[in-house]
């Protein structure tokens, strides 16, 4: 597969990323998971709601890092988190930056040093990003728990889906979204126990 | 889109409405849902097999509007509950009203006639399937439920599902599915107390 | 449904959006079609690559609308095209109004002015992203014709499709989409009038 | 599997019904192919619709076998239609007899005499529900043609799928649907010929 | 449909298999069911891998038996278990050795008489076969039941699902899964009890 | 992830590669494409057939190799094609030889060498598999297109989809593939041209 000659070219590719779905629900028994664009979608209101609401982000800056943070996905596919444990150091990343490079060939080059400055976390919209990427797949954590779908406890248990990336907004939002999910656990419990008409 | 012209244009949009979902399942996550003919179906024969119990009922009429009831979400769409929260009062009624004759075009004026007496309710066949409607959706939560697919525990705290139509024979069969639910309930609750081998 | 209270309670409410299929592609039996979150990423894109290159263009304000241009669905559900015809003149875009600003409840008042310039077409931002809604949807129906699935031919007969807000950069791209799709119609045919190795 | 104790157990069992995709189309690679129960409904509203206009039919003794002529296949599945070339003749008539028998138990005995009346074919009514069944069973092929999905050739060389049942309506309707099916092909082929903007 | 007359004819029918779900998992109400041919592939790993562990099984027998063993399915369907209840005695078994004929027709015929040996069950390997069947099947609840998805707990209490077909092997292993699933239920019982941020 | 620990902890992990569905077709717009569980049993099936008409082929060492040949997914993913391209020469097949290895950590050594050979082409074997591997891909895409299907002509034209391993069967076996495939692409322009009741 060849860089991307024109515009339309790379319109029409991405629209394919639709039917990526993320890996880390699809081996989980998740039904019908997100798609990488809807994950990707997702992470961009959140960097836009949040980042307005910390000083020293750059919001548009915050935003194009978010719009093209998945975007080599469409060449590489959505490799699940155990992968990167067999590939040599860097491999991934240098493998997704060239793949992005490809992609995005039409577009000027300074969003890929853009891309550049996110995987080495090299400024506070990296690590806003990073942030929201994390708090988003925890988000869907919770819904799909409420739905009853997928093995997903175990998302809970790993400290890094709760990377504050310094900002204390991220932080407090980690740990309203945690206190919510005891709540719901601990409410489901006792109705059970008292025979309440909520289902397991 | 216009009226229909023939019968025949009216047997092949029809078909289409099998690719509706019911917007209230897939909006609380449930997998593939039941489709609006679905629902129709088996509003249809809840309808059939009650109405033949009830002494004041023509069932003839009542399987009629049944057939028809939800038939304009084929031009309107299945809109989910909450949207009649946005649209001027008795704004849906009246698109639903227009969107049907044009669907039902090349059929006689009469079954449109129904249609208005099941929107006021105006007759005890009206008011059958309009409860036949919401026991179904009942119904289908408690399936739903048994499968583990959804969050539709709210469903069963809403008395607008429980509409019993002045016919004893549905507020006991209302009963009985409540009752069903409350036991099954409370046998998961204790089997998993127990550690019996009963997942929960 | 009430106005979301907290920046998380319209955090989860969105993730939600992921579900809802675009009506115009459901209706048309494409199999599974893109969701209404897919349809906005998409669409953000676009404003982002040609907004860049369009002068009079904030992209930043083109960017917040299009963030927000389709959130009303949540609660409104996606209509398919036709609805519009039976409901009265307004009565939808009330509905959307009032349903964004539910939603959008815990962010500034600022973003519903901009959804209401949007809907009424007053800038060239609002303008931008009307026409990347349309030049989104022309694109995905040559994606999904390319792979076969749908009755999708009336859309490109639709002139309500290509519509170019004024900007020269989408009447060509619009053009330059047209053309491409009567070069693969032709080359199929060719290639099936010769027996070649390509499949219908 | 036992007979069914209650309605309410009836009710609840034949919600499984969505569940069950026609065996004839998922053979034949149709995407997300019409349930059972889909089936089903389309055909009661064929046999209601066209029922009022012949003379010789008893229309609700006509519904009533559509309601129930596919219910068999909640314990005994939707077998392909190569299947009876495998079982002893009759093999299958008298165990979807017996299953139906347990499903309907709850229901008075006239509804299996109904059904036995449907599987000989032995009155108007009964040709009029296998009438429409095959009807709707090719309304649905020209749907999914135009949509693009399935190998569905073969349904239109078939004269079994293609009984009138003595009905001059049913006839005039099947000529019809056939008319147009010629008529989309031959305007399909020249469109491309022509380099016409319609897809293959 | 004919005995296959090529090989070729064989290699593209059996493709179909793939579509065809299991019905004992979709009449409970699984999403996205695991496929007859994925069944019959995990059925084959077993056989292999236990196969060598056990000293009267000739493995390379064993996995023939394994390849073929559900493909009458190709033309009589995955008939639910409760089917067998409503066909004459021994017509089931017949039909699927005709359909595996006409299937099979371009192999040799030693390989109907392997199936045959498995249908009575008249050797080691065919035992092993029958008990990795179900197996199989118990894994995949196991599974399904992490997912939450599907109604799927009487399976735990029907012995047939449990047939160590005389080798210790099978039995240790039909322990081992018995003792994790109940150790799976306890755990998420304590957890929930305890309110831990473990989800029911 | 670790290696696993116990054959049951083996058996568990695989069946989640049903859910893994491949990478060539989801990019290229197959509704609902075949899993790698189902492709890795065709190729099965395929080596069985085929390897016991292949004089030099040992048959079982050949099934041995197929059924493992693509489990190093489970834990990599099922990258497209495109993915080699981005990554260092031998980083993918280094990643999958030591995601296979913790895999298949409670099988014997012995399976870990066969894969090694297969990675190398090293044996007749190997390369049957190889071959086998391939045709099955083509199989497929020649399905999926009578079904209409993904957009797939190119895999018609990249002469590394028919190798034959030097095996003459194989290079007949593809041959008479295309020819059929040929075939009826002119018999379906034919009949478009003529107007028949065929549909393109």
């Amino acid at each position: 597969m060849k860089p991307n000659r024109t515009l339309l070219d790379l319109f029409l590719e991405i629209q394919r990323l639709d039917r990526l779905p993320r890996a880390g629900f699809v081996l989980r028994g998740v039904s019908d998971p997100e798609s990488v664009t809807e994950h990707t979608w997702h992470v961009l209101f959140l960097v836009w709601t949040l980042g307005q609401r910390i000083e020293e982000i750059d919001v548009g800056r915050a935003i194009e890092i978010a719009l093209v943070h998945d975007l080599a996905e469409l060449r590489i596919g959505d490799l699940p988190a155990t992968s990167s444990h067999y590939f040599p150091e860097g491999a991934k990343k240098a493998a997704e930056a060239a793949a992005l490079a490809d992609v995005l060939a039409p577009l000027s080059e300074r969003v890929l040093r853009l891309y550049d400055e996110y995987q080495r976390g090299a400024s506070p919209e990296a690590r806003l990003v990073k942030a929201c990427d994390k708090f988003q797949l925890m988000l869907k954590v919770m819904v799909y728990e409420s739905w009853g779908t997928g093995a997903l406890a175990e998302f809970w248990d790993n400290p890094d889906n709760f990377p504050d990336g310094g900002f204390p907004l991220l932080l407090d939002l980690f740990e309203e979204l945690r206190a919510r999910h005891d709540a719901e656990v601990r409410k489901a419990t006792v109705a059970e126990m008292r025979g309440d008409p909520l289902f397991p």
